[in-house]
């Protein structure tokens, strides 16, 4: 295959344009999305090679996209562990955990036995994409998987989680390591099956202190990624709303961090020092505004990525080739999708090398 | 009356301890509140002065707090602008703003004609008090009743308002400036009616990156406080979730900012400087730790508050009496009255002066 600008940009190495990639770019945006999920329950969707395949190569083929990411749900691997899981609107727990007894009761499934599909669907877009763009493979991060198998479904502040976090640290503990085992594993067997990057997804962690970031999700996310990296395939941590998470996150080892919209990249890049990859992080609601002000945001996301907004004020990084372009958050499924090949097209053409 | 410690605080005085509130402090967690509310729904409550009033002293009763704040909720003053406004758990407006005229149509209530039992409510539990305690008076902050006023109802990103503010950028601004004009006359006549301090809650800007903070919400923001500068009452500014937009918010010179459980004090005092009083910032979850643990966490926010953590590290600012003590968001509805005041009792102990 042609070197990929993604993988190039994973490991800091020079490439031809920034890479560009969009979270939940495989989503209800895209009408030929909508029309292959007319009639069928998102878990069995999930669950069905064929159909998570198609769904994961439908946003490579209509834009230029740097990379294809996996469809699935990071609630998929935690049936296995004894989780009641269905889904309605977004996931709901049927036996929430909120005692030791219940941690300790949950499994750590071999994934070849509880998610054979992903890894065939994996298989099945390698096979489609002939080396033409990189596919990610990504799990939850334990501590956003505690805040959905406590609280039992989302909400929009998971105070049961994070009161259960306070109140019963030792279930805490012990939940997130089985979660951390779970998800090594299961991202394991995602790379082995073809997937040639795996990405973290820590959605929730914004909600946590740095204190007990440090205590309870920082010591899970470094057990994941220590089981990982023997693999040569490069990590990626999205720590969403985490800014304030940052210096903490930096020990954490990842290749690439993902930065939500509201952290400025260039103070991500003075946190987390020069040799990360910076991944983001253009607002998602940036794409409703009209073509001139999108394009404005767009290079202001690439020059705050260079350095050069940061140099103005002394104290820049620069770090050619260390970014990553993609939204600060999953695109909103009320997107035009020309709006996102127009995102996707102006990154390429302002970065072309 | 005694002299105040919170209205010392809030002016940077001497007090004899570091006073302390609680978000929210007038509500579900009280079992007399949940009594009292029974059979009656929320809208009514609130426009109801005798048990607006009762349940605004209530906690006032059962713990040693250094403040009252008026019960009553955000949305209330924006039914007099034209809102049709509804409570289902949450507020939902039944007729959502998307367009200029829908914004232009909006009114600028008075005061004494759309809210009377707001200030009445106010009257009443001055009296009650009889000066044991300030009662702080509230409203929204614009940016954050924008949120609703679009959207129709609470969730957790508001992407339908945040789209629309990239997408109808001059209707975004008609509204904010209804919205902050509607809210300086409601505060003011919160304060003529008896409000010794005046808080506005901006619960939702954390979802703004700066360059949206400072375009849209912190040029409303001004314009409230512009309004009130002249009552030489006390200003204090809640930005949820707002770390990334600290040096910023210190430009809107409120007396107090409202710092959430993120970020922590001695980062925001170092963004803030030393001339403004910070509140908070306790995790609402810690109340559901044992005594030990959250004791701990009680002397963490005071040791941080006081600049001595940071000095560790040889930035500190030290501006003792320049802290007010409260949770980093609203107390859970689940939480433990004797943990409430535990946290009241110990904050006044180690700080006793």
């Amino acid at each position: 295959m042609t070197e990929s600008a993604f993988l190039a940009a994973c490991r800091g190495e020079a490439a031809s344009h920034t890479p560009v990639w969009i979270m939940r770019q495989a989503g209800r945006y895209l009408p030929e999305y909508r029309k292959l999920r007319q009639g069928t329950d998102f878990l069995t969707f999930t669950k069905t090679p064929d159909l998570a395949a198609e769904v994961t190569l439908q946003p490579v083929r209509r834009f230029e996209l740097d990379a294809a990411i996996l469809f699935s749900d990071i609630m998929t691997p935690v049936e296995g562990m004894g989780v009641e899981l269905e889904f309605e609107g977004g996931p709901v727990i049927r036996n929430p955990i909120r005692d030791v007894e219940s941690a300790q009761r949950l499994r750590i499934p071999d994934p070849l036995e509880s998610v054979p599909f992903v890894l065939e669907t994996i298989r099945s877009v390698r096979t489609e994409l002939e080396g033409s763009v990189p596919l990610i493979g990504f799990a939850g991060a334990p501590f956003t998987l505690l805040c959905y198998l406590v609280e039992g479904h989302g909400t929009r502040t998971f105070s049961t989680a994070r009161a259960f976090m306070y109140a019963e640290p030792d279930a805490a503990r012990l939940l997130m390591t089985k979660l951390a085992d779970t998800m090594a594993l299961y991202l394991k067997a995602q790379a082995e099956a073809g997937a040639q990057a795996l990405m973290l997804f820590d959605s929730w962690v914004g909600l946590l202190a740095g204190s007990e970031f440090e205590e309870l999700a920082a010591p899970a996310v470094a057990r994941v990624f220590d089981q990982l990296r023997d693999l040569s395939v490069p990590l990626i941590y999205f720590p969403n709303q985490g800014g304030h998470l940052l210096q903490q996150v930096k020990r954490l080892g990842s290749d690439v961090v993902g930065i939500d919209w509201r952290t400025p990249l260039s103070e991500a890049r003075l946190k987390l020092g020069p040799d990360v990859t910076l991944q983001g992080n253009l607002d998602p609601a940036a794409l409703f505004a009209p073509r001139d002000r999108l394009a404005e945001r767009i290079d202001g996301v690439l020059r705050d990525a260079s350095g050069e907004a940061a140099s103005d004020a002394g104290d820049a990084v620069h770090t050619p080739g260390r970014h990553i372009f993609n939204l600060g958050h999953g695109i909103d499924k009320a997107t035009d999708p020309d709006s996102v090949a127009f995102l996707v097209d102006t990154v390429h053409e302002r970065t072309a090398r």
